[in-house]
């Protein structure tokens, strides 16, 4: 094979699992080798979640081959592992497109295929999502493909969320006819962590690998009645049993394994056997490989978690050259240089130490960094108590994943006024993880708890600023919001200084119209500001810096002494806009006119594209916040070209 | 005894809990029984959590005589059960203002008391927060009380929530000194579901109660090293480690128990052992009785969760009578209407079938109810997924307790347009519950997602109706929020009829200025209506319904034909005002002037009363409506008084 085409016969006879009925076991282990060979070409083409897929090849094919999509549902948790599910339905002829623009979605969608019927991104969702699809079959729910079987598959690390214990929970006890496998490779994002790794760990700790094939074939004969005396036989396949239950069949459900999920001889005769005779929830736990097939990926660190695209050879990944260092970067950084001087500083992260920095801070201050899983619920009120417990603790987390613990800030850390510093990284809009990973809705939600500061940096160094401003912060919750990517490369500060709270900056004095930005978009408002100079127009720029204290006299000067006022920001409507509007509402601005304008994201979830033509689809580019102001102003913008 | 003043000499002699440490066992046990009577007198005469509190009279006398509090931090999980720990923690004197203004909070409160080192109020953070304060004790954090021992209580209920699961792992991966303390008592406030109560039901099964003592007795030589083995000696008490593993265990806790905790023989030398000899994390699996030791509380189905004030003796509780059915029973009712002639419609709750009043809809239909248990999580992605299957899921869930499924909305149903109807009970201020159960967020964190409807019921009719338009809308997710209490006692159409979407309506044509209500503030606002009238002015009033979409058409008339336009909702900044406010912003109205303001619930968080005082606190009744209009349009209010 080549990296451009890899050669797959079989492979190309199929475009849908109807087309695989009729492939032997033989053909069907050479389909899973073609997809492979696929599944690493496309992605070094477009980039994306690798290792994932990878470790799943042989699984998806099983399935496909073994139970009847789309009427059966297969439920990918998470959704990243679903390249090869794609090439298998439908998609081939897309998937060098993945995660770009107009392309496929990196994850499941349901508006892109029947053969996605839950669609995913964030973690832990599949058991809860395959049990509602029992539960409608059983009640005579009706859709185009029909509701057959439910199949929810989940990693390791995705059983860390208490999400999928609380359906898990229902499942047992409700009692419908469900199949949940577990893929177990040991390894999510980062490491797994957590009592129920190690739990998963000992399951198969004494099962050597070579005993698994002879282990399925005994189970071929058992299920489900003679299950429990046949299973003692079968080498302790179903393991737990013969010890006094496993944890899943202490919550109801029958558990069955482990099974190696690169061994089709494994794999097809036990889902045939379940599809054959499951009646109540089974659990199948699958031993993967994280990359599995391709060394590059088995030996990275991540196991190729996500990667850019790459040299299938080689497996050198081709990154564009860095001009400034990112923002996760600064602000971990940032954190250590305060940690260094502050021993009460500690860092929690839920599943997510590279992707928030904080990796850093583990090595550094191994005892003071706590990595607690998938667990933004718990994660959020540990870091509560620690703030209680006169700790200062940086709580960092993407935007859309706080939402996970949102319950959690308002009642535990809100009305308590405990001083959790956030650290909200991946706010606004991110790129090729598209609207399922957007960071739209923090500063609405954040900014209406009593008693929470809420800012957001502008470039790098305010970030800067705004780690020390947290670090010194005493009076209750704070927030810092910050995106996803490279800094404007501005000059960096050797040291952040704490920032006044409530207390903005006016970036350049103008007239006319005031452009008050929260957020990066700042660059975006400076460039307009530079475009409308050349027409004669000389904006005020400012920076909000904080959407909650607002700085008032700043805002009710810039509203006082200029003909427009119009704010931007990378959130949804409710956030910083929505405090400016209510206080100049309150104060009677508006009574006597104010062309006052409120720049937010627009109402519809923006599909994946590069971040800067996500914004030009979100109308939040220079060129458009240009055109406001000409708008606004009422100018004629005749002939004018717009980015 | 009598009602008012039960005879309790040695209670007297005690202010907190360092007046018990010289007292003996036998004394213990007496001042059990007098804080029993005492928990009765006072819940007679507040009304409020009694069956909860009862039922751990005597671990709460165990805990502090056993444990060093405040040094030691005792975390009740919920708090509703804290009434006893209040009595003997320097809070006798007040016991009988429980729920009421000014008095005590129904639940802990770190503002209340240091013995309450973290407050609560919804379920399942308990052991989060005490994994927080072991690890700052750990670390060497420095609160004023000292940090020694971190002892979470929690009951068999609170443990069907993923938090709680999220947390046993964190803290069983940790490793550190933790207590935890499984209060079981089959009952939380409804009757335990999920695959974890029938576990826990099995945990003790076989185990009668009289061998507890002798059990207990046993164990006190034994930890922890000689554990294990002396455990297998000790009938069994650490069932699990003979069976192979409880759950527990397998999430890295040493598992003890169970044991009566109604017995204090067996509670002080468990305690005093775990006190004097506990490593790691440690669960202690407590029996109790909800409402034990009064006999009305006992019989009671619901084993006095939540009681009115009631007579003592008889049990019979002193309820208002009632003057129109509470919006609650209207919705339940009106669901059942709509149910009756469509079989697709079915309903999720998250532990809450009586105060959703879904326990109606569960008789009539138990095969399309499901309460999911405290996991509000899983119950929205549950819906989310019955509605792709091709069902029609009304999740009904308070307001506050929906912050607990956020990030499930936004990511399971918003983006996917799936069609869950939202039933949001509890919105707005709720009064003697305080402000942790507060629905003050909701329109702001659904409004702002795209593909929303969100709907607030003006009066009960309109509730019927907007159930009946939730049940016959087919384009996505909508939702409607109502208040807690009797409705208006307005006439009720026989049957719900649908609303056309994003309609609005005028109730009363007047001029001047337009008072525009989205909610049940519409009968405060009908209120300042009239009194402004006898003033001779005449305000137009309307009724909002739709937060999204707005009605674009209604509001633009009645911001052109107004000197000034005023929006009430029983919400917090970001939600109905807000979108209004962009509306009018993005169509130029403020350009040339309005006079604008939106009243929406302050920035504090309010506590308990009765909702008419909590929103005279919020500064939202009829006179404060009034007294707004006049000071927008500039008449002098002097000599005037305010409600």
């Amino acid at each position: 094979m080549t990296a451009d085409t890899p050669d797959t016969p079989l492979l190309d006879r199929i475009s849908r699992p109807a087309d695989m009925k009729s492939l032997s076991d033989r053909e069907l282990r050479q389909l899973a080798d073609e997809l492979r060979s696929e599944t690493i070409s496309a992605v070094s083409v477009t980039g994306g979640h690798l290792g994932a897929g990878l470790g799943v090849v042989e699984l998806t094919v099983a399935l496909h081959a073994v139970f009847d999509t789309p009427r059966d549902k297969v439920i990918w948790d998470v959704g990243h592992q679903c390249y090869p599910h794609k090439i298998l339905t439908e998609r081939r002829d897309r998937i060098r497109t993945l995660r770009m623009k107009d392309g496929l979605s990196g994850f499941t969608k349901r508006s892109e295929s029947p053969y996605d019927p839950f669609g995913a991104a964030h973690s832990s969702t599949s058991v809860s999502a395959a049990l509602g699809f029992a539960v409608a079959r059983d009640l005579g729910g009706v859709v185009p493909e029909g509701l057959g079987d439910a199949i929810a598959v989940i990693g390791d690390g995705s059983m860390s969320a208490g999400m999928a214990y609380e359906a898990l929970n229902n499942a047992g006890h409700l009692g419908k006819r469900l199949i949940v496998i577990l893929n177990d490779n040991e390894m999510s994002i980062a490491p797994p962590v957590g009592a129920m790794s190690s739990y998963l760990s000992r399951l198969y700790a004494e099962e050597p690998f070579q005993d698994f094939k002879a282990a399925a074939k005994g189970a071929v004969s058992l299920l489900p009645e003679p299950f429990r005396e046949g299973a003692r036989r079968a080498k302790d396949m179903l393991k737990g049993m013969a010890v006094g239950g496993t944890l899943f069949e202490q919550l109801g459900f029958s558990y069955l394994g482990p099974i190696d999920g690169h061994d089709m001889d494994q794999l097809l005769p036990v889902l045939r056997t379940v599809k054959a005779r499951a009646t109540g929830p089974i659990l199948i736990h699958v031993l993967t490989k994280k990359g599995k097939g391709y060394g590059p990926a088995e030996s990275a660190r991540d196991k190729g978690h996500a990667t850019a695209k790459f040299n299938v050879v080689t497996g050198e990944q081709k990154k564009a050259p860095s001009n400034a260092p990112s923002y996760t970067r600064v602000f971990a950084d940032s954190l250590l240089q305060e940690a260094a001087g502050d021993d009460k500083i500690c860092a929690v992260t839920a599943a997510m130490p590279d992707g928030t920095g904080l990796n850093l801070f583990a090595e550094r201050y191994p005892g003071r960094c706590f990595d607690v899983g998938i667990a933004e619920q718990h994660g959020v009120t540990f870091s509560a108590a620690l703030a209680a417990g006169g700790m200062k603790p940086f709580c960092a987390m993407y935007s859309t994943f706080l939402q996970r613990g949102y319950d959690q800030v308002v009642h535990d850390v809100a009305i308590q006024r405990l001083q959790v510093r956030f650290a909200i990284d991946r706010a606004g809009l991110v790129g090729a993880d598209g609207a399922t990973h957007a960071g739209s809705f923090d500063v609405a939600y954040l900014a209406n708890l009593p008693g929470f500061v809420v800012m957001a940096a502008a470039d790098e160094a305010e970030l800067r600023h705004m780690v020390a401003t947290a670090a010194a912060y005493d009076d209750g919750p704070i927030a810092f919001r910050f995106p996803r990517g490279e800094g404007r490369g501005v000059d960096m500060p050797e040291r952040g200084v704490p920032l006044e709270i409530g207390r903005g900056r006016i970036i350049a004095q103008g007239a006319r119209v005031a452009l008050l930005s929260f957020g990066t978009r700042l660059e975006e408002t400076e460039k307009a500001a530079e475009a409308l100079r050349a027409r004669g127009i000389s904006p005020t720029v400012a920076d909000a810096r904080f959407a909650k204290p607002l700085d008032r006299e700043m805002i009710l000067s810039l509203a006082e002494n200029h003909e427009a006022l119009i704010t931007i920001e990378e959130g949804a409507i409710g956030g910083f806009g929505s405090h400016v509007a209510q206080l100049l509402a309150e104060e009677g601005v508006f009574d006597h006119g104010l062309k006052y304008r409120s720049m937010v994201l627009p109402d519809i979830f923006i599909d994946q594209a590069s971040p800067a033509d996500m914004y030009a689809v979100a109308a939040m580019n220079a060129a458009d916040i240009e055109s406001k102001v000409l708008s606004v102003l009422g100018i004629a913008q005749i002939g004018e070209a717009r980015a």
